[in-house]
């Protein structure tokens, strides 16, 4: 595409043309070089946007929360981007429709723009997708940007360290293999909902939350993690949640807290996107040489041990030297 | 260490030296470069050992599925191995002991090894050191090897895809998310085992399996997906999980399937591998540069986006041209 359509092309995504931000993410789901392109001209001022995560395990809740929020931020005015990361195969690269219809409540609704996003293939996950994604529903000029995701793997982490305020969704009734997944992701949220607080078991969780929640060895200055019981399929709490994501924003945006977050994104991001353009550039560098053939007939036959073969294959395209590393 | 030293680690690691295996372990973890120079002489003819894996959503059962699996193994005089992968916090980077504790059963028993294994920080995560710890189980010479893992994100579906018989643990009482989860999971499984069936949803389960695994787009040719009910707390359907491995263990095995999983396993052992490999050496080329700041602060300044920074930085150490790669 030439730079104009290019150009162009990021221009109506900025004018939130919606045609033109669900062909951009489709290409970004396919991993087309011009989406790449398009969002190299898609700057957006951090701090524009609130940018909330939504996440937890399977069957906590989280789309039913997220649908609260979108009700909630539309009553007072606010435009409401969702990004939905739904698991996939891996062999189809599908994703799912579970999400989309349990918005279908905002579907009509244009301040309300509702995106899943499959996780396929090895060649690149899901943190970069959502990472290009969130670019794109910022740049659409949406209030609020709302990135939903189920909270396991490193994937999860990278994601959640994305957003300005993570939510973590739990419930009561979860066996206690949720405690490890707890404490794992617990880390990163700055507000805990205590889903589907009409089951049984709720104090006992609460007493358990705070528990945990006082073992968390990194915590945000000046930000005791609440915990806020709900249920959201009645809207029962959701009152809660937004005051203290509300005050988290306060707190997130006093002093230079904006320009910390804008560092951090920047590392985050970069990485993220670093990981994947370089797994791209081995590909394309090894694509029609013969070489994985050769070294995984080699493997299988028992001739080289596979930490060897990477190490020869990433001899023939990375610089040996760093001494050309000049910084001016 | 010495090459004579790192011979000498490997030759204990094969002859089942617990201290040995565990310190190796340990430096994978730690992602020590020694780490990988010892197990390029982990060699292990593919197929020799039973390699199965146990996936499913935190609280479906999967550890207590495990300790049935290893009693009932022990029963038949064979060794086994597992590996435990905890998700753990990304500041600590501890893993936790809840599946350590569960396992306590097997503790005392020479023929048991387990391990729990943390997954860590950005720089490489779960898939990479599973890979490693995997094949140190193999090589310390158990009869089967086990390896648990929740069934969600990219790196768990390369684990599944690394193992011959993937075990998929799920529960009548997981919410509607789990349709989805089921989905993108089920794929790759080759026996599913619904656990927890004393309590109520059984045959609603069961109906929606059925329908699930007929929707499967992808399918191992010959084997169809068996579901197997099971209450993994008292032991009961574990004899019918034993048969079902053991089956697709011979269906696996046949004609030239244990090459064909060979080949299989070579492929993602050396995607998961490279991908680490590069992340490590790109870290290292820029390491000290000041490269990293000075791009970081460009992005937050609004001086240029990150996708054009990471174009920039990834020329500095990787070469143009892929005229030199020659295959011989």
């Amino acid at each position: 595409m030439s730079e104009i359509g290019i150009m162009e092309w990021a221009k109506k995504v900025r004018e939130n043309d919606r045609m033109a931000a669900a062909k951009l993410i489709s290409a970004i789901e396919r991993k087309e070089k011009v989406a790449r392109d398009v969002l190299k001209h898609l700057f957006i001022p951090v701090g524009k946007t609130t940018v909330l995560g939504v996440t937890g395990s399977a069957g906590a809740g989280k789309s039913c929360l997220v649908s609260c929020l979108i009700g909630a931020y539309r009553k007072r005015g606010k435009t409401v981007g969702v990004i939905a990361v739904d698991p996939s195969s891996p062999f189809t690269g599908g994703a799912f429709l579970g999400d989309r219809l349990r918005m279908q409540a905002h579907g009509r609704d244009r301040g309300v723009y509702i995106r899943s996003m499959a996780s396929r293939g090895y060649l690149g996950g899901l943190a970069r997708g959502t990472v290009d994604a969130m670019r794109v529903m910022e740049a659409m000029g949406h209030d609020v940007v709302i990135v939903e995701t189920i909270g396991t793997g490193q994937d999860e982490v990278d994601v959640a360290r994305l957003v300005q305020t993570c939510l973590l969704v739990l419930t009561p009734t979860m066996g206690d293999d949720i405690q490890a997944l707890k404490a794992g992701i617990m880390e990163i949220a700055q507000v805990v909902v205590l889903n589907k607080t009409d089951m049984p078991g709720k104090q006992k969780a609460l007493l358990e939350l705070e528990v945990a929640l006082k073992m968390r060895r990194v915590e945000e200055e000046g930000w005791p993690v609440p915990v806020v019981p709900a249920v959201a399929t009645t809207g029962e709490g959701i009152d809660e949640v937004m005051d203290q994501i509300e005050k988290h924003q306060v707190h997130m945006r006093k002093g230079d807290g904006l320009k910390q977050y804008a560092f951090q994104k920047a590392e985050k991001e970069g990485s993220v996107i670093i990981k994947d353009e370089i797994e791209r550039v081995i590909f394309d560098h090894i694509r029609g040489t013969g070489l994985r053939r050769k070294y995984l007939d080699k493997i299988v036959a028992g001739e080289i041990d596979p930490y060897t073969a990477v190490e020869e294959v990433m001899a023939l395209f990375i610089k040996k030297s760093k001494k050309h590393i000049q910084v001016q």
